[in-house]
């Protein structure tokens, strides 16, 4: 199973300006795609933190996505920083510039062009459907902070690594707390070791207390676990199988 | 001024199955205080990465908030994580127990008190508005990822980490675009090297492209960073200040 990680870059991410809302969406792309997703790190806009994270994660996992720092501003150091992580430098691609001067024609100018900065080594890619390319080094990613954009650069993702199986969820929603359910719980998870197994309560539902979720890649073992929780139960205690 | 890092803990985070909903949350309260948060780290519910993480953040950050696995079941391992991370055991607070104890009377069961496990040497904090306590494990704050009671913490961290003087952010809206706006913007970024400044491009917004912010901790030269962009934008392009 390929694991993944992503660097989300940007000072407005930390200062609770806004919400990052990047990660989620590629979080379920990537469990569409049976890609685990492992990691996470959240950091400023710094080309030499940036290079020393792109450089730990890009060791540790199949593939790295980064999000951010791709525009033209001085507080945009993306390509800088994965340039740094690989040791070499950054260097304009000359495909991407013939795009960019063809896409502006006589109004192109040196901050546009500023679009065709890469590392060296980086290559582009691009599908029939999303034909604006999406540079990448080695195995990191790099897709920008704008969430409409980073939404459609999903589509060079799902195209192109695709074809593992995808991780499938099942879920029991019970009226008992995770203090009353634990015990019965426990004899589950002892025997679904291979089963990713969650708990989580809920605050002042009226529904339920808490959801159990059983996760994984072999669909009838995390069914199994399901049905084998949800028998542990007292009937009356359970609100929804799915 | 004192640096902060969070480690969301969490399988369901990195899954796509929820939304983080508390970073968000202890951002902007760390912003209130004049606490800058620096780094943030997501990762699945495995004690070692915890530990290895905790270890590390906590050496290189003043303070340090866990969020999530502090719950009863089988996948709550924040406090075995952070033990392991200060060399520590896990021991059963005593204070803990007796409010658990106490709150719960006959019906208090074995489930019920590991909620009062705790690294060994952390100390319980809590105030007046808000007795019930959370735990600090030296620099290291073990937050719980339930939002609500997240949310509800807050008043720990303010009130017992407040103190210093906050940041202030202010804005420019225009209508330009970033890479017409760059060679306005550079000038004022070469000479307020001390003001935080961001540009953050929006697409299909009918009202502006590109929002510029100003922060930091010294009111007086944010704002004259904002007013000195200001000044550069042909006025018909200025959509807002503030």
């Amino acid at each position: 199973m390929r694991r993944a990680s992503a660097l989300l870059i940007g000072n407005e991410l930390l200062s609770g300006k806004i919400a990052d809302t990047n990660l989620l969406i590629l979080a379920r792309c990537l469990r569409g795609l049976g890609i685990a997703l492992r990691r996470v790190v959240m950091i400023l806009d710094d080309p030499d933190v940036i290079a020393s994270d792109v450089k730990s994660l890009a060791a540790t996992h199949d593939l790295v996505f980064t999000s951010g720092g791709i525009g033209p501003t001085h507080d945009d150091v993306t390509v800088e920083g994965v340039a740094r992580a690989f040791g070499v430098t950054v260097i304009r691609d000359h495909e991407m510039e013939r795009r960019i001067r063809s896409h502006y024609g006589a109004t192109c100018t040196e901050s546009h062009l500023l679009h065709a900065r890469v590392p060296e080594g980086a290559r582009l890619v691009s599908t029939p459907d999303m034909p604006w390319p999406t540079v990448v080094m080695r195995n990191v990613w790099l897709l920008p902070g704008v969430p409409e954009v980073f939404r459609m650069k999903m589509r060079h993702v799902e195209t192109l690594l695709g074809g593992d199986a995808p991780f499938v969820s099942f879920a029991v929603f019970t009226t008992l707390d995770e203090s009353d359910l634990k015990p019965l719980l426990d004899g589950v998870v002892a025997t679904y070791g291979d089963v990713d197994i969650g708990s989580y309560p809920r605050w002042h539902d009226p529904e339920y207390q808490t959801k159990l979720t059983f996760d994984g890649i072999d669909e009838a073992r995390a069914r199994a676990a399901r049905d084998a929780f949800a028998a542990c139960l007292p009937p009356a205690t359970v609100v929804r199988i799915v």
